[in-house]
């Protein structure tokens, strides 16, 4: 692949994106019939993050972070940057002085298949990364990759201006058409979910709320 | 494996349990001859919890939390679900609702050789899991497994109504039949590790402490 | 290799060794031509846990823990003491008695290729570790091994003596007689990095900061 | 994603795809600037099988195997099954009666990023796999899934009518749009190679063929 | 646990030892409810071997093999031994010295969920081996284990007798007592699958030969 | 580390090599106090490969093969290529133009804790190499890295000139001052073990070979 940069792509609402990152992980997988999440390896550097954005896409050789400064250069505010390198790497692309330039661009944050660092840092200025590893390894600037191109990252494949939602569970990705329409089944899931939480606590059976007993009965479970 | 639901199991002496919970998973690991440990990928979503309880055992297949639905409504308060999966899985297939009906039973916690998810509300709730992954992948109601039936979970052999004690170290069973045996050990253990403790703080080494020099010559370690 | 524990070993100034651990992993990394880092599954039990020291090494078979306590007994106040198995081990050769004991010596750390456990007592304590499991598998004192000598730990080598500076981002080692060098180095770029975090902030690009464009245009990257 | 079979793919021009698999993996890879690899851990089950074929693509729930047998039946002489998870698994999905069926339709092989059983069986059938796994494991038939839709398998993107080539070195997709300017690329590779094969053959040295001491000298290259 | 050695074992009858073996590791496995099975990274050292035998299982520590002595000398001609270390360990236990004494005993093979060396000679001598490595790493005769106690050894439930059927897929263990109800199901299964495998040469679907097209109905896939 | 080529290093005896190739990887290790093994991921990419040389050793950023041009061109007939990435790389770094360079020199192979691609041919040329995954991923020539300085491959620290010997059983490394007494040794060994060879055939035990069974008593076996 030509080393490229798209410097337009269309990006999701900005309310239609805030609203699935209220909504959490969990829920937009399940409304997207459970498609989106990213490897279960891609974890917060710190507890209690919750973002949702648009994804800027990097594609990166591994273990050189040229192309993450050309990225946060062509984001806006509201973005989540996203690397995938181009083969397997834990180096640490990513530390405090990137995350100054992309918190003063009003970056929300980072999803990278690859490894971070300073994170004590980046835990201080409050700047989430999903990453694979923590690693302080630095990496080099010699060799192109591309930004806003379609990437597979974490196994799963992103468009630029798909809307990324990272929480304490991991990373989903919701296509950029189907952000309105995920939103909506998201909600309506998070309503059916709280009246269901209020029985439970009041002591139901979720084999009797989910009504379940029947095909239990019907595959054949014994109770002895 | 026929899919069964064995409705009454045997349970240890509610005191002997906490007492075991209280003497912590190290411990009581050597107080049993250095057995029972779970893998060591077995992993608290939280720090700090600390927990003991009778095992509701629990054998699924992969992507389905069918019969975890069943197997609270197996279970009494005190007691602690323990999932293992008839193949490799990392799904998240317990979350908040089930950890809601879990806790309205008086259920202790999770032990999962898979995934979890909603870990945020699960640590606001304060109800511990211990997995091998935090991941958002949903799953499905369509086949059946077992319940309180023996399993093999993340390495450890373990019978319904073995007791789990699990802590920031990991997780140990201890099989029912041993447990008061065990608890007997463990505070003696307790009880001589507190004699050493003050010891080494005024300075003492362990070397004389545990008497190790002698071995030490005899096996030939040269000062040099 | 014969069992033996040299008994006197070098060490750095202690100043220099209390300056590096203040610039942190990431920083001496860089400064020491992005060598000396222990692999990156090598994890704090606790967040910003921060050290440095002159390394104590232990080479030890796999499940015994006995020259750990040679090695204590050998230490000074301000070393940190790095143990690499003779193979591939991940039980927990570490706890709150011994750790009693190496903080009673005024040891700061450990770094382990291995096991450690009691990890909420390290917490309580605060005496770090840095580990590449939490297991409470006990260990055994059956076989000898060896005291600083030289030794490959998560993949770096490293001499007794040696600076170890450990913090959030993992562990990296520094020969001790470039140690005096690499901090020189570490404390420019230290300089350096705060200035141009200030420019950063206030609007900078850090294609323009690090005058990266020429050679963007040069290696043909293309913006559409 | 609802549960669809496309029944209709556009598939690439025969010899081409058996001009891409001429050339093989490492070769391809590099003509389409090195891009289409699919993970590492993607193992041939027997040495010295090479194909290509049109990917028929598979997604199916974990340890179901149900739509490969959907997917056989609307595949074509030359084709190759893809299959992706929908999460983590290395379940057996496939063995010896599939892969007579398979092969009864002209299918060539399978990529699969689970299990695999029967390998001896398939190696007298000459049947080849790759896969991340050989695990006797059995599925069930409980879940729908979905055959020839985009998929992302070993972390590449995959779309039914790609070509997929695959030998002993691993496994690569090529976009069904590139492939007769990728085989024409590959096979001046391939002649290009052929003369520097006997230039070295014969004692030149790669840093001449290549041109490689200047750039060497630019960097500043010191021979000690 | 206490270091003990049990002499006498329970044995299943040989020509149902033999028959198992002969089924193979994916029938059996079937025939038993898809139960049995150890982990997939347990690989035989050479293709196509395949016996079926008596387990004589081995409880030992991480990186000493002085058990296997005791565990040989305990064995009868048709016994498999079945090794699981007390802890992780991938120490190679097991050799060509080994080898010949287990092979002048009768011994059919070794399953190990750790680690084997001279694979060359033992491939010559043809004594199969399946392990979880293969590493040179010497072992030591320090620490007692047991010999004839139920282990878990790579994740399955071993008690001494059991039967231990291994090929080019794994390895399965098969309860003593149900050795023959498994047999004759395995036998019937193979009958099915050679009438099947006919029929599927001959140019029929699984599809219908297993009658599977009014579920993808009942459960709505869509062909588009 | 400046970029460095080191152009003259010592090699140990010729005959010493060989002699210590002739012995095997396993008596290798055991003959220098079980130390000098590299990981057991490093494997052989076809079987019965056996060999020893001299190490040049090459230091190489990942997904960077430059350095082993410049490797190749400082070998002498009798080398091997030891190769460490700077940081971990699963890149296929050497393929078969690269093997054809190395073999018209007389290098005997490549030790490489990353990737390698062609290995059809590589295996047809006869050409061997230890890596730890075999993957088509290539690599650019951008960044300098270093030959024939200290590195530290697969866990284990090499000097220039020191002694590799490589077998089914993985790779093993000797120290260049140790190689003549090491290889002494080992002939030691190998010829004792050809005296216990015969008694085991006829019949005897290793317990009374090795006299076992006076420390089992001591320790407090017990037989029931």
């Amino acid at each position: 692949m030509a080393a490229i940069v798209v410097r337009r792509i269309e990006r999701a609402d900005p309310e239609v994106i805030d609203g699935l990152a209220a909504c959490g992980v969990a829920t937009v997988h399940e409304s997207q019939a459970r498609t989106g999440l990213l490897a279960s390896n891609m974890r917060p550097i710190y507890p209690r993050a919750a973002i949702g954005g648009s994804a800027v896409t990097i594609s990166a050789p591994p273990g050189d972070n040229w192309m993450i400064h050309v990225a946060i250069e062509q984001s806006q505010p509201g973005d989540i940057l996203v690397l995938a390198p181009t083969s397997p790497c834990e180096d640490g692309y990513f530390g405090d002085l990137l995350a100054t330039f992309a918190q003063a661009r009003g970056i929300r944050g980072l999803v990278i298949d690859a490894g971070v660092r300073d994170i004590r840092d980046l835990t201080d200025m409050q700047f989430p990364v999903w990453s694979k590893a923590v690693f302080a390894q630095g990496t080099v600037k010699a060799t192109l990759g591309s930004v806003n191109v379609p990437v597979v990252c974490a196994g799963a494949a992103v468009q630029p201006g798909d809307i990324i939602v990272a929480d304490d569970d991991g990373v989903c990705v919701v296509p950029r058409d189907l952000a309105a329409t995920v939103l909506e089944a998201a909600r309506a899931r998070l309503a059916n979910e709280a009246d269901k939480r209020g029985k439970l606590q009041a002591g139901a059976s979720t084999l009797d709320l989910y009504d379940l007993r029947a095909g239990l009965d019907r595959l054949g479970l014994r109770y002895v």
